[in-house]
């Protein structure tokens, strides 16, 4: 599967191109990669240091055949970012240009290679952010925010990044710059592609710059952490808070499994129970809605409900922040099943957690859950010993009943970490054929010679390898 | 160009077909149709009543290659519902069913006939409402509202109609139903086609039933009206409370022509000058926040500023709500060039107006402007004689000098009313030809016959007839 890629020293600078193991070995992993992925290495990596560069690369990639994944940091979780047919890994990094901040527009042009972190750092003096960071956030570039739709903790008040984006550049399969959107806070004007683009994973174009836009930064901050005496009384208070309109910026949930991970890992005394950890962001009355989450909590039996300022806030949510760390080291001879992401309507939220747990107690296994609860998405991991291929096999199935599960109640196999490789089996069992069919013209009418991430979201592209066969009907 | 339509009556049941003209002729006409879109009648009106229907509708259509154009309340200003080529109208008004209310996940599921009215009052009673309704939400159908991805009043605070929709079913253009979109709040599996659908205005499929997301009433309401020096100070304000983070629910301007008018027409007394209404949603602190918006406003010379709470507001806003009346029964000589609708990024609004007024005086017409000021959306009239075909095509001209100088301040040809029939001509300009060209192949890849609403978007659709030429490279 391997595929000549010399051109690319032709068409970029020195150093601008890499063939060295090392570099291709390090484009061939994501913060979630497994070997059941198949994922591979790329042939080469090429550095664009602008949108020509990437017009060049794809048009001669086209007219190869040659396949190109996109990449910059490589946090995603479900290998949407490595390469399934080597070809070309086309690293963004170097895209990392704020080119202008707009403050009367709460606007921002960056390239895709700028870390979220880096955008609220450009627009702090004004005193602005943008809301939708992924947990990642300092170390995810827009560009791959973009491509997943990424959101995180302060999704449930403002949305996630296609809430947040204007329009972007890009260029298509066969080289040719496009712009969508529109810098207009809103535009009715044709069919909406920036949207279209955000969560397609870099398998219909690769943008190469982005309008986002920004938010003034709260007069207010305030967040607790609040301990309940069962889990069903905390995602009962979640769900109660949603549907009363609780102005609530972060409202994040942690379980007793993974509280007590969390107590393990941080040397933490807290009690080994359901959490949930809140943050509240305003301009006028933060202690009333406080008072009134209070009141709320209370009549769910809250234990304790402790509640900080900005400043002191970090000590409240440290157990919330290092969560994933603490499930990964909790013990030395279980390994978590790749991170899991569900997102169920809200009122479900209780039910899919102790699905999740009971289906793993049925094993023997432990499921920690943790997440946005808010949103209703739900993070979780199945423990097993990965020298125990047995027990390995039975955590992928108890994984991927909680995916089924998710999917009957109404939600969703990934609410932020997008199909990738890990979440191909089920699109079709999510949508339905004739939807996932509707979304392979769509790759067909943007990406007719599947060079553009080929293998990954669509189910009919095997684990064992193969590209994308696009089965259209014939047409009229 | 008419087509054979009697194989309806073989499909649906009597009452449900109709060929007579006076039926037909009220299909061939929106709230903004004009003469020179040559719109058509429908040869027939279907009226489906289950999702059935439509499919059913479509498959037969498809197979005989005729127009199928969805309609419903026919609010639309820009010929988006009429036919162009005849055909079929399919009109859903009779899918009118409020499915079901889930208060505890913030959601309903309605038909695409449900009037934006019939949505708020279906969930009244549990607290919520739905808050991107357009100003004609009374009248209009939430499939109307999908179709343009609507906006209105209180897009500044809640955003447009593609942030409230969660899951639609829809049918394709060979009668294929399916699913799209999710109903958790967050999803990223797979390509957003759920938002490919709104504002795509029926050329990509049929939507059938919706999910939307609802809101809880804030406990505080209150509004104000206020009096500005100049319209340099009032758009000045508007673009200081949006970069100061006002949290406003409402901002709307009117200029100092409008304004004339709506004294003239409602027979009010308010200083002829321009004027901004707002209104705030809060659980807490509304006070505090009109406080800070006053400030604000006092800060750009306001004049006088009136608030009062939700019962007394509406004498308030009197002007505002009957701007569009007010406008065009202003002089019984003149008529509007049909009504225009741009959106600037908001710190060009002042700039957008200016120029709009200083173009209409230099042929010495008049130019009223008003509308979603803190989105930077415009509404605007060229008022001129329509007997007097000269000062028509002025009038036209200065109407097309206003989109075109949106455009180029970044902006958009339309916010909220969508394309249509009325805005061909712009979508290549704003959206340049590589763009254009990627949505005629995503409208290929959803209708390649090109039976769904044939003759709107694309700019190559001659205004004297023809269907689109979807004008596709060849493929690799």
């Amino acid at each position: 599967m391997s595929h000549d890629c010399g051109f690319l020293t032709d068409l970029l600078d020195d150093g601008q191109v890499a063939f060295t193991d090392a570099t291709r070995e390090s484009h061939a992993v994501d913060w979630g990669t497994r070997e059941s992925d198949h994922a591979t290495a790329p042939d080469a990596v090429a550095f664009p240091e602008s949108t020509a560069d990437v017009a060049t690369v794809l048009a001669a990639a086209h007219e190869r055949e040659v396949p190109v994944t996109p990449y910059a940091a490589g946090t995603s979780m479900e290998g949407n970012a490595v390469p399934s047919f080597a070809g070309i890994s086309l690293d963004l990094t170097r895209m990392d240009t704020v080119h202008e901040v707009r403050p009367a527009d709460l606007q921002i042009d960056v390239g895709p290679g700028v870390l979220g972190s880096a955008v609220n750092e450009a627009v702090a003096d004004d005193g602005l952010f943008f809301p939708p960071l992924p947990s990642s956030g300092d170390l995810s570039t827009v560009g791959g925010m973009i491509a997943n739709d990424a959101s995180g903790m302060q999704t449930v008040k403002y949305g996630e990044v296609s809430d947040w984006l204007l329009e972007v550049e890009a260029v298509t399969a066969t080289g040719e710059v496009f712009t969508a959107g529109s810098k207009a806070k809103k535009t009715s004007a044709g069919y909406n592609l920036a949207d279209l683009l955000v969560g397609s994973e870099g398998t219909l174009a690769v943008v190469t710059r982005a309008t986002l836009e920004l938010a003034g930064r709260p007069a207010q901050i305030r967040g607790g952490r609040a301990v309940f005496p069962s889990l069903d009384a905390a995602t009962d208070a979640v769900a109660d808070a949603i549907q009363s309109g609780l102005d609530v910026a972060r409202i994040e949930l942690v379980d007793e499994t993974a509280t007590a991970m969390a107590n393990a890992y941080q040397g933490l005394d807290l009690p080994d129970s359901a959490m949930l950890f809140v943050e509240f962001h305003a301009n006028h009355g933060i202690d009333e809605e406080i008072a009134f989450c209070r009141s709320l909590f209370e009549s769910h039996g809250v234990d304790q409900f402790d509640t900080a300022g900005d400043e002191e806030m970090d000590a409240l949510w440290e157990a919330r922040e290092e969560m994933a760390f603490a499930v990964s080291s909790y013990d030395p001879d279980l390994s978590p099943v790749h991170p899991g992401d569900i997102t169920v309507p809200v009122s479900k939220l209780g039910k899919i957690i102790r699905y999740a747990k009971q289906r793993g107690a049925d094993e023997s296994l432990l499921v920690p859950c943790f997440g946005h609860a808010g949103d209703g998405n739900v993070h979780y991991s199945v423990l097993a010993d990965p020298d125990d291929p047995e027990q390995s096999a039975v955590a992928e199935t108890v994984y991927s009943d909680i995916v089924a599960r998710a999917i009957e109640m109404g939600g969703t196999a990934t609410g932020e970490h997008g199909v990738g490789l890990g979440k191909r089996e089920y699109l079709e069992r999510e949508h339905g054929a004739v939807a996932v069919q509707l979304m392979r013209q769509v790759k067909r009418a943007f990406d007719p010679s599947d060079i553009l991430n080929p293998g990954k979201l669509f189910p009919e592209t095997s684990k064992e390898g193969g590209r994308v066969t696009l089965d259209l009907p014939t047409e009229d």
